[in-house]
């Protein structure tokens, strides 16, 4: 594993050794020292949780790390996002971690520079978030290790999640029993990786052992007038009604931030079935087995 | 001390035993490993003194630092701080360290987060900024270290100052013998904690011990039309000719940054009785006995 | 050496000195501890590149890193940049890196501070960039140490560039045969302080050695409305054509970031003549070098 991209470059062995290797650092508080190895964040799109997961994951692991303000950034003189790469292979940087609202651009910048670094994907517009889909996937193996008796719904604007795309890859990957992408028709996937898709919400959570509620991007929606953000909460939030439609005791996960009373209320956030900050909690330690298992893998 | 959010939260001994430890910082040149927490700089206000000053004493304590850039962060999404607390909690963050705007919002969210982490209130609104007021007196217990002898007057914009609200509770706590607030009437505080107000700078400063200067906030300035910035300068300004009002050798104390020219001249704020920068060098110890302070009490 | 300002306050011993610690760092992966020696970083304009390679020439030598972010900062406030720099002092900071628009700044800054910091020059306006000279020599050096047989050309905006400025005062202190430097008439300097101009490319170029490539600063340009960046690009690119004038295998240099196909062709940047990512990478060595020279200074 030279780079961490995408969900489909991994083998089941190597997504199940990475869960296994998060797992462990959990439990642990003594961890190896790799202060050879210098990180760099490359923000190009907000994201205070991600960048600081990394970081930390980053400072357990004693690794060095800069963080690149990229509104004040070379960028702004005009310096190609590849020169930026290349720049900080250069100066000693060994793995790079990458937020950008382009599609399929970490895997772009991987193919350009070769094993000079690690290229982790953080976030690349729709396309996917495989870091957050892996650290989904702790948390429920945690809870509930036999995947294949498992049903696991995931509820909102799957068209343009890149968490949903992530996730669905990983439920393949990894044998998960049935999944279930609930959304109204404007926002259902126009391609589908894994499972099945259904606009009722009853219908999709009928049965789920693990309930998955996407964030309304609220950003997008403004440039979108014919969105009815209180018919959404109506017909597919989470809420003390409609969480009764799953199992008793599901799951509740969010990959955050959450807005709450829009796709998701507060006494379910906050409630006994919310694994939400389980979720940030576990990114920590999953982010730590992503940046170990690359170094690693220049030995 | 579970956080640190006011002076008033704080008994006679525990404001004894923070500038005590805050001494025995200053002599020392090892310090102690506390390289398992972590702190967070959520600053939501400008303050790159407040904020280094914090992050230097972290560092001292082989504390790691992440700084939130607020301006582009989660809040931006609409996530409500109470979730970005708890979010940093649960990445095993365990203390923040917050300036906003709010009155009162570091105790509002020392309420929320009950022992999961450490607040530390570094500048709430007009409110409070309970590490300067240590800090100030830090500066002076270590020049005229019997305070019922003391006379301090603190002279500006009194009515919006979170410094001279904090300096009030522990002038009263310390047992200082006397306190005098000078400030035009608009700048008067509509309630007293401790001491005496008058708007003569003459009378305020006779027989006084140490001057503590407020800066004048052009920011909140523009706004008010009335202000005659000359005129107060004629009334209020330390200088050469009023600094002769108090008592020889009287100690010039100063928050900053110094408006230089405004609330105070240069040849007062650089001169021999000036200890504006002993405060800031004192800074980083306070801020490193109130960081040790909070982490002993979690165990 | 108090404060690192300008290459015109280095003895030739000094210079020499620099480069040859910097290539034994390059050598080595064991560094020394300077663990209590902060440095700030104080980037008044924009240069990630910059202040990145400082601070990882920092962490190498285990110093403490601040950043300020300074449209954000103090000086909002209206601090005196003066101030700024004594309150980080007063804070314990050992050394400042200062990139700044003004002219001599650092020279000012560091004939306030006396002995109290270090100040380093990372770039003043159109006045001088030394440690980019410095790594650009050094870069020099390793491939060709014979010095007086040299030739150098300098191509591009030599009037307004501060790179420029600094490597004439390099090659003269260090003895470089020959200096010559490209430049349409417009942006010939209007003081040389070493070598010889020409507005021809061909003639500059003709058995140079060694051909650095100045950035058109496209951001001063948009100003310029009678500035003809294809004209220019046809006269003073390097190009595949251009290079040909020089001899076989000249070392191509550029300070970055690079505007491909404006002064450099990408098939000169990259191709195998090209010592940009060699600048690059040698900088941090040579940043660490200076580091470590100004914290020797005090003992």
């Amino acid at each position: 594993m030279n780079h961490f991209l995408d969900i489909n470059q991994l083998s089941k062995e190597e997504a199940e050794a990475l869960i296994s290797r998060a797992l462990v650092f959990k439990k642990s508080s003594n961890y190896p020292d790799y202060s050879q190895h210098t990180v760099a964040n490359l923000f190009y799109e907000n994201s205070t949780r991600t960048r600081v997961s990394f970081e930390l994951a980053a400072n357990h692991l004693h690794m060095p790390v800069v963080n690149l303000d990229l509104q004040r950034s070379s960028e702004s003189k005009g310096e190609m996002i590849e020169d930026t790469i290349n720049t900080l292979s250069a100066m000693g940087v060994s793995l790079v971690v990458i937020r950008h609202i382009q599609d399929g651009l970490p895997r772009h910048l991987a193919g350009q520079c070769g094993n000079k670094l690690h290229i982790i994907n953080a976030g690349d517009g729709k396309h996917a978030h495989p870091s957050q889909a892996m650290l989904d996937m702790m948390t429920i193996v945690e809870q509930k290790p036999d995947l294949k008796q498992l049903k696991i719904a995931i509820v909102g604007d799957v068209r343009h999640s890149r968490v949903a795309n992530s996730l669905q890859y990983l439920c393949a990957l990894l044998g998960v029993g049935e999944l279930v992408l609930v959304a109204p028709e404007i926002w259902q996937p126009q391609i589908i990786h894994y499972g099945s898709v259904t606009p009722s919400l009853q219908k999709g959570l009928t049965n789920a052992d693990v309930v998955i509620c996407l964030r309304v991007q609220r950003e997008r929606l403004l440039a979108n007038e014919h969105f009815d953000i209180e018919r959404y909460h109506h017909e597919y939030a989470l809420t003390q009604k409609t969480l009764a439609y799953a199992k008793t005791g599901a799951m509740i996960m969010h990959p955050g931030p959450v807005n709450r009373g829009i796709e998701i209320d507060s006494d379910v956030a906050d409630g006994p079935q919310s694994f939400i900050l389980s979720q940030v909690h576990n990114g920590v330690f999953m982010r730590m087995a992503i940046l170990e298992a690359l170094i690693q893998s220049t030995h």
